[in-house]
């Protein structure tokens, strides 16, 4: 077997350690006589799955007291929802940073439930760019402040976060457990499975908990975080599988150390940004201090040669480069579990082909 | 390897051939050096899984023109609100038939959101049932009659479906395509994947188009089946994994033949039910015309018996076989995949339980 660079925005590369044991043990999952998929999400077999995924997220993102870690079917898209239903009360207005294609979504959901302000707007910026501090404008006691991390399609990474007296709730889909954030900080954070975690499926919700109280009493159970804090992600039964792979991950990230992980992140990152910077050839599509360690974007001198810079580097084992079908160029995603010897492939791809087209 | 007889609920007994080809292909998918867990949702590897998937199960639970499949998060607990949220409209009344735990859940959300009149209340009847089609008080204009095919905790099944003016919504969680229906008497039919399709983290949902239209502006977008019609259920990422292992599981089904599988259903459940009826020692728990042919309910003379026939029947390799928390007793549930020999071996250990301790 030989193992393709994925480069995909997600689902994305994950850890070949993860995905080796999940192989191993598929059918007979520790001597139970069947598999994982098969076992029940009340029996002792997933328990300890769902236990020791939570714990390992609580201890890898650095979840505080007063916070619950959740599981949640749906995806972030389904959090552009949830979030405004249980959280932005009548009456009360919400801020949002529009800092690209997902911030966008997001407001798109919440303005159709209630009052939305924003704070800032730079979704449409070329180069891309998240917002400084000082641009934001917020609304004195508004509900909460809505943050992108990480624009997964734009490649615009916010590198610190704002003050603001409202709570923090962030979209870290594309981010989440890649450097070291102060959870304190927030209210709710949440994230897809499918980027920095595990396959599709899950979404996974970090919750300040007296947060989950605001949630009106015509909200849908199983959209309330509440019913999820209350039930311990169990409520329905579980994306068990999704999970069951999501506490794999963690258990590789436990191993190889947050520490190595997050230095390695933007080592990856710099040798990507320093083969673009150093040729006419290659050009960046994000603002150099919001350029994301996750997504690198960026243009070549025509689309046709954009066209073709993909499809030879996929021929080459380079898979998954083209940029989103919204914005076009070229996107190297290269979360947590992309090899960094796929940075270097790349690399030395970028110079073959600009030697031979530029 | 030994595998055991599993007689779980949900998740459940799944194909050893859909796992084992998903355990051969779990790192490696195709000899694309990639897992399909790691493969996007837009590319070519799992657009074909996706489209395949879709064909099988129009094929199989035969759907027909101006329907639609869908693959959606959250399960059946999520349509429990999605179908209020998109059906009922301001000032219209839904019917519901109460035939046990789940459609009271569905009642639940139901009420929260809209009007709802209770067409027949036997949930907590005992033995357990599903009305009989003269007992449906239905509501002239109704926006919709919403049905449970098959109560899994009790296990009461019903055995075919009433008229009625407005359109049938159905649970079908616990017993789609494990016999012949008439998709064209419904407008809706539901079911979570974890039974008879596939692994938990998916509902699969077979919508008359035309319903989708009704959704009132103000619903999400991830929560309106118009947005995942016209997104083909691409809206958002979607469990790829799970619907993966549902098309997986539906090519083994055309494999084995719907009609045998139907057949083969019928004989298993028969003959377990004729080992509780041809003693006093168990007595099942269903009125006899409603007996369910996937979740087989029965009790002992006493608690403790049931427990300790529990405990030997898993020792024995037969796991799954306690009730509901709800309701104590046994269940067996044997889904499609439920092998015929594992009935067998069920039915001799009933029998040595009871010459032990009868």
């Amino acid at each position: 077997m030989s193992r393709a660079y994925n480069f995909s925005a997600g689902p994305a590369a994950m850890p070949v350690e993860a995905l080796e044991e999940a192989q191993r043990e598929l059918v007979d999952y520790k001597g139970s006589g069947m598999s994982i998929m098969e076992s029940s999400h009340r029996g002792k077999e997933y328990s300890e799955v769902h236990e020791e995924c939570i714990a390992n997220l609580k201890e890898l993102v650095g979840v505080p007291e007063g916070y619950s870690v959740l599981f949640l079917h749906g995806g972030a898209s389904m959090q552009f929802a949830m979030i405004p239903m249980n959280l932005l009360g009548e009456g009360q207005t919400a801020d949002y940073v529009n800092s690209g294609a997902w911030a966008t979504k997001a407001i798109k959901e919440a303005k159709n439930l209630g009052s939305v302000n924003i704070a800032a707007d730079c979704a449409k910026d070329i180069p891309t760019r998240q917002p400084a501090a000082d641009e934001l404008s917020l609304t004195p006691g508004a509900a909460y402040l809505h943050l992108t991390s990480n624009e997964t399609i734009s490649g615009a990474q916010m590198k610190s976060f704002p003050e603001a007296d409202a709570p923090l709730v962030c979209d870290m889909s594309s981010d989440i457990l890649s450097r070291k954030i102060d959870v304190g900080r927030f209210g709710l954070i949440y994230a897809g499975a499918q980027k920095n975690l595990g396959p599709s499926g899950a979404a996974v919700v970090v919750i300040r908990d007296d947060l989950a109280e605001r949630c009106p009493a015509t909200v849908p159970s199983m959209f309330r975080y509440s019913t999820h804090i209350e039930k311990n992600s169990l409520f329905n039964t579980a994306p068990c599988f999704t999970i069951y792979m999501i506490m794999l991950v963690t258990r590789w990230l436990k191993k190889k150390g947050t520490e190595n992980v997050y230095s390695q992140n933007v080592a990856k990152a710099g040798k990507l940004y320093n083969a673009i910077d150093s040729t006419d050839f290659y050009s960046a599509t994000a603002v150099p201090e919001f350029r994301s360690d996750m997504n690198v974007t960026w243009r070549l001198p025509s689309e046709e040669l954009e066209a073709e810079f993909v499809a030879e580097a996929a021929e080459a084992g380079l898979k998954g480069l083209k940029g989103h079908r919204s914005v076009g160029g070229i996107r190297a995603s290269i979360y947590n579990a992309f090899p960094p010897e796929g940075v270097d492939a790349l690399v030395s791809f970028m110079q073959d082909f600009e030697s031979q087209n530029g």
